[in-house]
């Protein structure tokens, strides 16, 4: 696809998200880690502003001399911390403004991508496109959240599929022990934590073609697994009990039945539907109660041409931690991925929030081991 | 006046003061004791709702059988703490729903007030009269907050005055020593916290005309005053320092010139008006710089025919605990006041934020000591 | 008595409260508001030291260089913030070095008082062996903070008899409406706090002879009332429910009975012994379930010639708030009370643990409303 | 060496380590992470008496009932919470006391160790004496951390070297790519964190062979490298700026000159002695200022043998996660290792306060990535 008709899909695609939304539903940031969707919007447009029309497209003059300041992620100055929890407070601008915001850049953004540009120029578009279907799918599920927290449970989108899905294939699948290629070659987009293609040595491994059910992690909660410390890591022991977490997220018990929050509303909890919003901490406690484990990133992406994936993210037992080789680049792109690499565990996979072909085999997601507001899920391995 | 067309006055006001706002303003609560718009609007229907029409017209039907639960702040059970700062995550209902809601609810309320009703129901009507006033008050109070801390700093509405004024006297005012009558004998409306009238000795003092401008507070400023730990309580010494506090609340020197937000935007701070948006900590903390000390409520109450009052809220030196012979009511009413008697400050007077005509000499306020957010300024005593 | 004499039985009375302990028990400081042993003997001494020996002992030589730092309790530095709670941590200087430099400052302090001096030096004498034994009452209160919290519950001493007492007298007494004299005339030794004698307008009230003993506040137990919001001031309730407060401190519930812990070990509740070691939060509740309510100070001063007091320290419902006139002295000795004048509720009376004599009808004793560790009861008023 | 004569020469070595405390020094914990020599030394008693002794040695009876659950770090009840952070004031048991619960139990393994024992029981004598080094070093690096803390800078022991030392060799050691093994084949002791040996494939790297000395560092310091977030992880900047670091923790500076506390003592800084005391942030900020990254613990594994190690823990870029075939023991030796593998990094060496022959090349040690207290330095890769 031409990069122009790309970049027109992708913007659109986020608005599309937005349909069914109310005026309010784009102000709160019900949490710090869960952005408001006014945000997403407005983030996600400044980067091509910033990044690229100032400094690309001759003549371009900024939309408002504010936005710079209001919706920039990354700047690490004593004036962050001021902002980075009251990104809900910022009633003004307003939707309508932050849409005007976004026309405006789309239009100097296809001003721009009617003119021969450098691959160079390509690559940082490409990458604000692939950031931008990151904040996709971030408005999402910080929108889960909000209306999730809601005690009226509104509904975003009856026919929106948000569902969980039911497992395609079972059993277990065998590799062999050997050397294998993991990482990305470069030769398309992919994020720079994904470089270098580079060797592992992995010892021979089973892992599961399904993903773990509702169902089967209601055995483990009826089994009193929420209370049985010895499947838990230390600090998830901790995470649980200072927290009251007995079950994942968004799951209410109504009159001894299950339930579940959705987007498309309050449901019954479906048993041959696959789990969702659990923890690193779940997850690995839930290995344990099996007497198995979760696979490595590496092993994930080894056996992963024949594993169907890409219904859930897919917590690893690997630590978030850069490849051999790894390089951040110069000024603000630097700061994209390197400077997390630390008390996060990688997730791979893909999730029906995450917009379609953005995820890969060689993909890492990565969160802290608390978090369960992303559609995250459990592969076992052995 | 009728109490129908009483009834009819207070709830357009309400209204009026939110005609300038864009629907974005009406959600956020950017701290736990600043509420949203929307919830100020719906919560002080709630009360003619839950506690005038459901029990005394009959026929009337709910308005929405969610909404009880959501826009009570009394209830003191486990949902309370979920929920307690989670008004501005709350998105729906939205803004044209809570305004159909109090539309029912004044058209329950009209029917009601076109009937013969007993004394007791008027009382309680009033009450709910002057709650809904109260909420006015902290409407824009709260709205404040979030504009304020907006790094836009938007105007709410530039023809609306709510800048400071300018003192209309000057001087001491002596008063002698002597049993003086003080509180509310409960002839016509007033709050519980201001029963019975009773006796207080006060010894001889003298009272200032006028409040602490913002040019003498600046001299206290750059006198060293936040930093001369003499001049402070304990607990207000350990305030400032931990959260760093070195000037009244919507305060900022830009390029060395003072300036405050206002509800008609960023002014330069006018050395002349009357200094407001300061905690008890740092009134007390001036007082005592200039060798003076701040006047007890009833000290305030007994001079208060003859001092020129109603522009600022005035902390006082008087804790808000319970008069002699007071009682709570039976019932949630109950709940309206008594239960705060502990750890705040009296303050007296009114502001340009209170309602017109609801204070009076015996009204008492109360804040937290830290408190900046409300219309506070200080009067002198010796 | 000469004040040599008092000087050394004073001081004497702080070495004897110390002997049953071992060295251990000098150390530690479970909380920050509870301070270790050690730091009490030195602290006290340091006072003779800092304020008396070295401006007027001529030749005097300070003990260590090292002391004057570590045993203030005063200087609002930037300093304090690291060491307020780490003195527990400093085992070195240790027992026997903090029992040399008391022996030190004591053949000092007997040189000085020896001679001619001031009334002024004089008076400074007294304020110092009045602070000693603030340290004495402290220094029992917070060694039972400790070892109350010592699973093996270690006995101090099994003859000291810090049980509680029984009420020798019931009933109520009723005093009459009018003007009574409140406050200290400063003829001989009393706190800044308590000045100067001033009236105050009592109207008529009811004040019960006894204290509220074990048995009475286990009905209330008993009767659900920690789980009672109604009863509670909202703050109050916020506490019980924060720290799952169900019972006064050093009270446990083994196999269906009641204990508590006592400085002569675990015991049995007495039900008719004197309840002790409950919060201003606990004893409103207590009131308020009652149908009663906490005395003022002031009713508490005006009536207790004809009350027995002097078992337990009383929470009466005034705020810590400055008399008329109060005045506070120039330098360290000004931050002796004033400064703590905000958020403490004045409990009136005298426990157990208090020196004999220290205290009087006028003493002003205070506290925040949560705390629980001192020997403090109820008294009933209407 | 007969299993009898090693287990009284490394039960002496913990109390010769003792010989310079007095007894005060014995009891505090002045951070929840550090605990009171008084406890490491019953604790590690505490494992062979429950472990060993009352399951293998006929007729032994319990020292004391409390013991068991005083000295117990490992359950996971409710109980735990409450006494986790206050080992510090557990004044009774008394060092002496302490003391003899030491000589009652090395009785009882003495004559548990002339009797003829399996191979499994010898096994866990193993354990319990590997775990009682440990313990020896933490009570090393938790009395510098008391001491430390303590204004007065006390001396441990002027003769006992714990100073820094400086670097035996230097330059780059190039190692080649391929397969290496890693991990311990268990023929010896070994922690269960070591197992199983297995095959790691590395790219070629190149490591140094000294570690970084103190003026080294010091150029990183002089150069704003605590103010340079670039050079940061996200969490060491939050880190950093919220606990306000900018030095290795026990560095003062005095009048313009650096010095650190040791054991010894407080001393001038040493420049081309090793540096020690820093965080993992610090080191990660301290490697990508040099443009270079800290190795993973399988570099430093298979190029170990050829590098000089042991004088401080070496930061590795590796998190700590269990090895392909990991198994925890059943029972309470399973919690030894596996429950911490989550949010810790793994440090490979030993240090000076490290036992001698307690570490070995495949020696997993680990901690957050924030703590100083440890004799924790850095080695650089490439």
């Amino acid at each position: 696809m031409h990069l122009k008709e790309k970049y027109l899909q992708v913007r659109n695609r986020t608005e599309t998200l937005c349909k069914p939304l109310h005026v309010e539903d784009y102000v709160p940031q019900p949490v710090p880690f869960a952005s408001p969707p006014k945000w997403h919007l407005a983030h996600s447009t400044w980067f091509f502003e910033e990044m690229i029309l100032k400094k690309n497209l001759t003549g371009y003059t900024e939309f408002h001399r504010d936005f710079g300041f209001l919706f920039n992620s990354y700047y690490n100055t004593i004036g962050e911390r001021t902002f980075r929890a009251d990104r809900g407070n910022i009633t003004r601008p307003g939707v309508s403004e932050v849409y005007e915001y976004r026309a405006y850049v789309d239009r100097g953004m296809t001003e721009l991508l009617s003119k021969e540009i450098s691959g160079e120029l390509r690559e940082l578009i490409e990458l604000g496109l692939n950031h931008e279907q990151q904040h996709q799918e971030l408005l999402i599920t910080d929108l889960k959240y909000t209306l999730g927290h809601n005690p009226t449970f509104p509904v975003y989108d009856e026919s929106f599929n948000l569902l969980a899905d039911s497992n395609p294939s079972f059993g277990w699948l065998a590799m062999e022990e050997g050397i294998y290629e993991i990482g990305h070659d470069g030769g398309a987009f992919c994020f720079d934590n994904e470089l270098n293609k580079h060797r592992v040595y992995l010892h021979a491994f089973e892992i599961s073609h399904a993903l773990v059910t509702n169902g089967e992690y209601l055995e483990f909660m009826e089994a009193g697994g929420y209370s049985r410390f010895d499947c838990w890591l230390d600090e998830g022991w901790s995470w649980l009990n200072e927290n009251k977490i007995s079950h994942p997220l968004y799951w209410h018990q109504i009159n001894g039945k299950w339930y579940y929050f959705t987007l498309a509303g309050l449901k019954e909890v479906d048993p041959d539907a696959i789990l969702s919003h659990v923890s690193y901490y779940e997850a690995q406690a839930y290995a344990s109660w099996k007497g198995l484990r979760l696979p490595t990133e590496f092993e994930w992406e080894a056996a992963s041409e024949l594993l169907d994936w890409g219904k859930r993210w897919e917590w690893t037992n690997s630590a978030y931690l850069p490849y051999p080789g790894f390089k951040t680049a110069a000024g603000a792109v630097g700061e994209y991925n390197g400077k997390f690499m630390i008390n996060q565990m990688v997730l791979r996979g893909a999730s029906v929030a995450t917009a379609p072909g953005h995820s890969r085999k060689t993909y890492r997601n990565f969160f802290h081991p608390h978090f369960q507001w992303q559609y995250s899920g459990i592969r076992l391995a052995k």
